[in-house]
């Protein structure tokens, strides 16, 4: 056993199963575990069995535990609120979810601090931007007004300087139509999207649309690609990384799907982590690592556990 | 110019410019034109000068004259009424729009007359599906109810057989939801567009979003592509042809676009007339020629004319 584990560990061999005597050392190779939520400590409102206990003890140990989700529905604070609700030790700096990395984006890559965005995206975006100093116009219901309306000439807020799309469940042609406007009218608008997540999978193999099908809809409106805040773009690891000096090489990344969560990791030299209580499975790791495509390999995991519980004994141990 | 005109008839050369002594061949080497209609007979509320007058002496020189769009927000009456009111001869029958297509698209290849359809669409698409026996749900808004929408268990009408997309004012992330809901959970879900036009053009270089936004959401949130009825897929010239036998050989496609009208034409073998009073350019032509793709060779039309006016004078002669 011993000499299978000094081998899977010196041998570079990807996509191992990460159990028994293969956590501990794992573990001990890292400082920082940044973790995805929706589907790796949570689905909807339901907490992973023991999730909290592993972010709890890893913490005790003294590594350093970050919350790292695409989702931009929620600020800083609600999820802390959510995650005290199920017995997670967390506080808001640890939390990096694409309303707050958007924020910090705006902030200090695209320079609008004091300035005005559009925005389609929820009120937790709004406050979220707000608390950086950045005004926004859009959030809410955005009616025709009138029957047959001149959609060319809408008002447009001529302070806007970016338009910022996260999930928005008052998303509409009309909104659709706003945001091409800012963007072929406003000299120099800026182009942002939280994230490009297709679907949010909900229990029970359900689902609903993800922000990627609104931001989809305006890139294809505009001609032209958003720049995109969230996972996989290595965006959000710099933000944690900048605010709290990780070593990429002593970091491990934890999440449930390749193309985000995996991606990320490989994007920026992390360790990484795949957990089976989400949307990808060990199968989709193994085709992308059977493919022979460069860009795939980034999608395949150092290692997978069935649910992050399996990391229990060795942190109790 | 009669030895140049003759090169140019003989040799097959494209992207010829079609004027003087070139047109009156090239009309009479054709029994039916195909027109498409914004940017080609008018833009917007305005005739072209001179199409109706070309359009009017076309079909009294006994050509078939045919209107091609991919717009689906109006009835083959609704064009009529347009039509005349600009000095167009024109009747319902010769008029063939995505709406009334989508409708003969339905009945005749998906076989759902008698059935029902998730419509994201107009008034004018429930009318032309309703006029072959299809029902629709949808039309409309479709407004959240409540504040805390549970979006993966909206009610559906479980006689729905297809999600049909075409363009709609009141597109919205409740209908983006309840179309993708259909496609998971109802069993055989067709899925079905108008076509994939991005933007739909207007006066001035101004623009609004077009059907292929929405249908790109939709597309992205169903990880499925829908089958399209519009150009360029053949299935609208394959809706005049059936009714009208129409031979391909001697048919002359007019338009303003190369990737929808030229495109259509050429997958059709039919012959190609860029009008440059619209979206296309001469030198996206030659682009697509000189690029050596296969592909965007589809889209060089035979001829161009600035105006479909210039055809005027052989027509007068």
């Amino acid at each position: 056993m011993k000499s299978r584990l000094l081998f899977t560990l010196m041998s570079g061999s990807k996509c191992t199963r990460l159990t028994g005597a293969l956590v501990k050392p794992v573990l001990d190779s890292v400082d920082s575990v940044l973790f995805d939520c929706d589907g790796v400590i949570w689905r909807g409102d339901q907490a992973i069995p023991g999730a909290s206990q592993v972010i709890n003890l890893l913490k005790e140990s003294g590594k350093k535990v970050f919350f790292v989700t695409n989702n931009s529905t929620k600020t800083r604070k609600m999820y802390v609120e959510k995650m005290t609700t199920m017995g997670f030790n967390a506080s808001e700096e640890e939390v990096f979810g694409t309303a707050y990395c958007s924020a910090m984006y705006l902030k200090n890559e695209c320079k609008l601090e004091g300035k005005k965005v559009y925005l389609i995206g929820s009120n937790a975006m709004r406050d979220e931007l707000q608390a950086v100093g950045i005004q926004q116009t859009g959030v809410g219901e955005d009616h025709i007004s009138g029957k047959q309306m001149d959609w060319a000439n809408v008002d447009l807020n001529p302070e806007v300087k970016a338009v910022v799309v996260g999930f928005d469940e008052h998303f509409s042609y009309t909104k659709l139509n706003r945001a091409l406007q800012y963007l072929i009218q406003q000299p120099g608008c800026l182009f942002v999207g939280t994230n490009r997540d297709t679907r949010l999978p909900l229990e029970g193999g359900k689902a609903v649309p993800g922000t990627g099908c609104l931001l989809q809809a305006v890139e294809t409106a505009a001609q032209r690609q958003a720049l995109t805040v969230g996972k996989p773009n290595r965006y959000m690891f710099d933000c944690v990384a900048s605010q709290f000096g990780v070593d990429p090489g002593r970091c491990l990344m934890v999440g449930d799907r390749l193309d985000t969560d995996i991606m990320l990791g490989s994007n920026c030299g992390l360790k990484t982590l795949l957990t089976l209580t989400g949307v990808s499975t060990v199968e989709d790791a193994e085709a992308h690592q059977k493919s022979g495509c460069a860009e795939r390999q980034g999608m395949v995991p150092d290692y997978y556990v069935e649910s992050i519980a399996d990391l229990l004994p060795a942190l109790q141990g």
